[in-house]
């Protein structure tokens, strides 16, 4: 069986722990060889640097920082974890890639989409996911579930959560404008469903894809 | 008075901290507002970075990533301390800054020199110390001292010191390369006497740039 690289982007709450989730188990169901990882961290180092990013104060770090540590947190995950598990025949499935990159750091943060770009193609050799699915939500919904689970869950991963509207809003404009720049390798899924609907539909886009 | 910004750089062991220190308490007596900081470090995030980057084995990082880390160390070290501190009219004397990278992930790990003079210009809007002092020193001795240091002190800092000694002539041959190339801005001091003579000498060349 050949293996493939498969993220999972969107707004923050828009379900793609539990698409991750359900995509492991019906694809290993389905008999593939499934890797379930993410971004960033996927790797010891890499969720090093998540515990960095992801907690403490919005400006803890500032924006051109924040691009290099994802990008070295990619660099150890692509190298360590993705490549390896595609060519040996496996179908990775990341819960977020460089997609998050050029939509938090780029639109959101206000970087220039070009040097993101650009340091994506020397540090990591410009890979792209073979699919990448953009769960699609007004995040105006999201920031609602994500802030949830975060207070449920008791997670100090919120430094972006603490963001505003205008924020994630720009994310999202972000994951759809990459959507239809290269759209045979992405697919928008309406995430505003209950999460069996929107797993349903995320795990049909795949087999779909993995068919093709 | 005028602020200035002032990198000590060198092989390991060629006794950069105990010249930092000297310049510290000699410029401070000579009545300068002095402020001591090194890199990787300087912030709590760069020190968060540095505790990443210096211990642990020598593979632990991708050489891409290593370098990635490094410039943000960077980044947080020069917006937050370097520059705020020289536009207060301080002289800031950093323990290593560009030119390790340079030397250590460009002639040491053998990363084009290019990428990281376009990163780094992209990252720190090209900010090169108006001082740089190279320490020099045959790499062969800077390790049996710098080793000697590790053990005594119990630092786990020995990631770059457990490489060979091929790598560390690389890192003085660049050192030594920088300093040619923009001789306005570097001083090359002979770091083989006693720590008295060496440190005697560095400050001698800071008081000179310092009075022009």
């Amino acid at each position: 069986m050949t293996g493939a690289f498969i993220a999972i982007e969107g707004v923050d709450g828009s379900g793609k722990s539990g698409v991750v989730r359900h995509l492991i188990a019906a694809l290993a169901d389905r008999g593939h060889d499934v890797l379930g990882t993410r971004e960033p961290g996927g790797t010891p180092q890499g969720e090093a640097l998540r515990g960095l990013l992801l907690s403490g104060a919005d400006d803890a770090w500032d924006p051109r920082a924040e691009l290099l540590l994802m990008t070295a947190a990619r660099v150890q995950h692509v190298a360590r974890v993705v490549l390896p598990a595609v060519a040996a025949g496996r179908v990775v499935v990341s819960d977020r890639y460089a997609g998050s990159t050029l939509a938090y750091q780029g639109a959101g943060r206000g970087m220039a989409e070009r040097m993101i770009r650009d340091l994506h193609a020397a540090m990591v050799d410009d890979l792209w996911p073979d699919l990448t699915l953009v769960l699609d939500l007004d995040p105006a919904i999201g920031l609602v579930r994500s802030r949830r689970r975060l207070a449920v869950d008791a997670i100090d991963e919120g430094r972006f959560e603490s963001l505003d509207l205008p924020f994630h809003q720009r994310i999202r404009t972000a994951f759809l404008a990459q959507a239809a720049a290269a759209p045979d390798r992405h697919v928008v899924v309406d995430a505003s469903g209950t999460p069996d609907a929107v797993q349903a539909a995320a795990l049909a886009a795949v087999e779909r894809f993995l068919k093709r």
